[in-house]
């Protein structure tokens, strides 16, 4: 069956008020040299932004007013109108709430109706199952324009008032890894000038028998469980799998396009952590291809991540080259990448 | 371009404990006749079963052990092995947790391993949803057969130590309107005898400029506001939406099918609650075809419901017959229909 092209026309992308640096977060939470000596070696992220106050850990940015200011940039950089959107997909393990769905929320705002919105519950891989569910619901040809969303306003899961300084370094690590941000991208059957096109999107979620690596939770008229953490993640489960599972997608990716290691000319590798992602693109070792990060300075920002590496990537891509993007989701162990190629 | 018929193999439904009657609630409770009256008057659901202890609130039923069961039963109907499903997609306002996906637990449980996996959040749009991603999926030939699921256990939102009595009829109604649920269906490229064609899915967004309609909140560490409900619902702007939008999904299913109104053997309505499914199935008017309507039993289950219509109309579907189901989500105005013929 003959499906057509699905290209990327445009990316975007919207980070909460300024870049927090260690020292920022030191200061804030009263921590000595030898935590930023131990976030720097053995986290490697310089910079985040925050959607709370670090004062009162009160909300200043919604994930709707991230997603808004992301898909606007978007659909700005791809010269379109709300209007020219038939289909929305986005993916945020950190919703507004429950109900309405928060890509609903940001549809409106933006004056999108009467159209298909899809909001997935999804970690570190969501923009990937965004991009698939959009890509495929393109290639049948009900619908002509997607606008693809990720994001994640995590820093509401946590407390700013605990003694970080008692905090075991498990749970410190959350603290200082992630970041609150949102991305955008639209995806079109109806190709422009220079607009790659996505060659392939693979989302396969391999946790039999696994504890999850990664658990978020949340409360309702009960209240969170006295002192108990909402996130709780195994870092030696991640370390131990997320660079075996990435080279294994990579591999899936490449041989299901018949493509070469060496016709790779730009590599987008999973963005766990600055450390966690100069291992990791080791261990993928593309001869020749360029690697696209951003996590040393926006944190881990979960499902806008590889909006943000392809915001990256798009001006770059010249004609005939290639670009593997790979994501790697610890919650319940999911892979997933995709492929880009400028025709 | 050619895409092949998605078949409905089997669908299955789980309801956690025992019916409980309005008369087990109000003497929980302590209401009385007067309430009794007004519940059978202005609600028209009799019993529903619920995910929690009545009388501790503790919650009894996760959303993944309701899942599980509905999908058990779905497969064994079907006569499949969890290694025949090679796509998973649920829809639920209300995961057991918002990292891991509670799909990607039930998959887990059941063995399934190494496919997509994809979660929406959604409300009472999210079984049509669900099925509409797993349809276009299918079609695509990328997969063969997929699991769709649905569920929600509402009544983790609620407390149950409130004083009824004092509450405002507003948030009264939802103590008897919702029941805990899931619900689960086999889609496939590949035909059974006797197994109808999911002939057309249809999903519109349509709240440009409206207020939600349902909003379901959670809160992170900060905990739930004081006594600020959670779960807040407009029942005037529902009364006087859900029906218009209803008929409207209606008459574009049939219209985008050609199919006359008296084409129709069986309409599955909204399942709002038995009073306003009452009244939404008059206003669709149907001649000739009949109701499948369980919302009196169950209460209104959310991503559930359109499942258990399912699994009643499967058994009655002969050959050369049609069936339509429409749902209607309050969130932030989704109307979504689906078509099925057997042939």
């Amino acid at each position: 069956m003959q499906t057509p092209d699905i290209h990327v026309l445009a990316a975007g992308t919207a980070l909460p008020g300024p870049a927090l640096d260690n020292a920022a977060l030191a200061a804030r939470f009263g921590l000595n040299l030898a935590w930023r000596q131990w976030v720097d070696t053995f986290i490697g992220t310089d910079t985040r932004h925050l959607s709370i106050d670090l004062e009162t850990g009160a909300q200043r940015y919604t994930l709707a007013d991230l997603g808004e200011q992301a898909a606007e940039r978007a659909l700005a950089a791809a010269g379109l109108e709300p209007e020219d959107i038939d289909l929305v997909v986005m993916g945020t393990s950190s919703p507004d709430q429950l109900m309405p769905a928060t890509a609903n929320v940001i549809a409106d705002r933006l004056g999108i109706d009467g159209v298909s919105i899809y909001q997935l519950q999804s970690g570190c891989t969501g923009a990937v199952q965004s991009l698939d569910i959009a890509e495929r619901l393109l290639s049948t040809g009900r619908h002509r324009t997607a606008l693809v969303l990720g994001g994640d306003v995590s820093a509401k899961h946590y407390s700013v008032q605990i003694d970080v300084t008692k905090m075991d370094p498990g749970q410190m690590v959350n603290g200082v890894l992630f970041g609150d941000g949102a991305g955008a991208c639209v995806l079109s059957a109806e190709p422009r000038p220079g607009s790659p096109v996505l060659r392939h999107v693979r989302v396969r979620a391999v946790g039999l028998g696994r504890l999850p690596g990664q658990v978020v939770d949340y409360s309702g008229m009960a209240g969170p469980r006295g002192d108990q953490p909402l996130v709780v993640e195994d870092y030696k489960a991640i370390e131990e799998s997320v660079p075996r599972m990435a080279a294994e997608m990579l591999h899936e990716v490449l041989g299901e396009l018949a493509w070469k290691q060496d016709e790779v000319d730009y590599l987008l590798p999973p963005q766990l952590s600055g450390r966690m992602t100069a291992l990791i693109a080791e261990r993928l070792a593309l001869p020749g291809a360029e690697e696209i990060t951003c996590v040393r300075e926006t944190g881990n920002t979960g499902n806008a991540l590889p909006f943000f590496q392809l915001e990256m990537l798009l001006p770059r891509l010249k004609d005939g080259q290639r670009a593997v993007g790979v994501a790697i989701e610890s919650s319940k162990w999911i892979k997933a990448g995709f492929a880009l190629e400028a025709v």
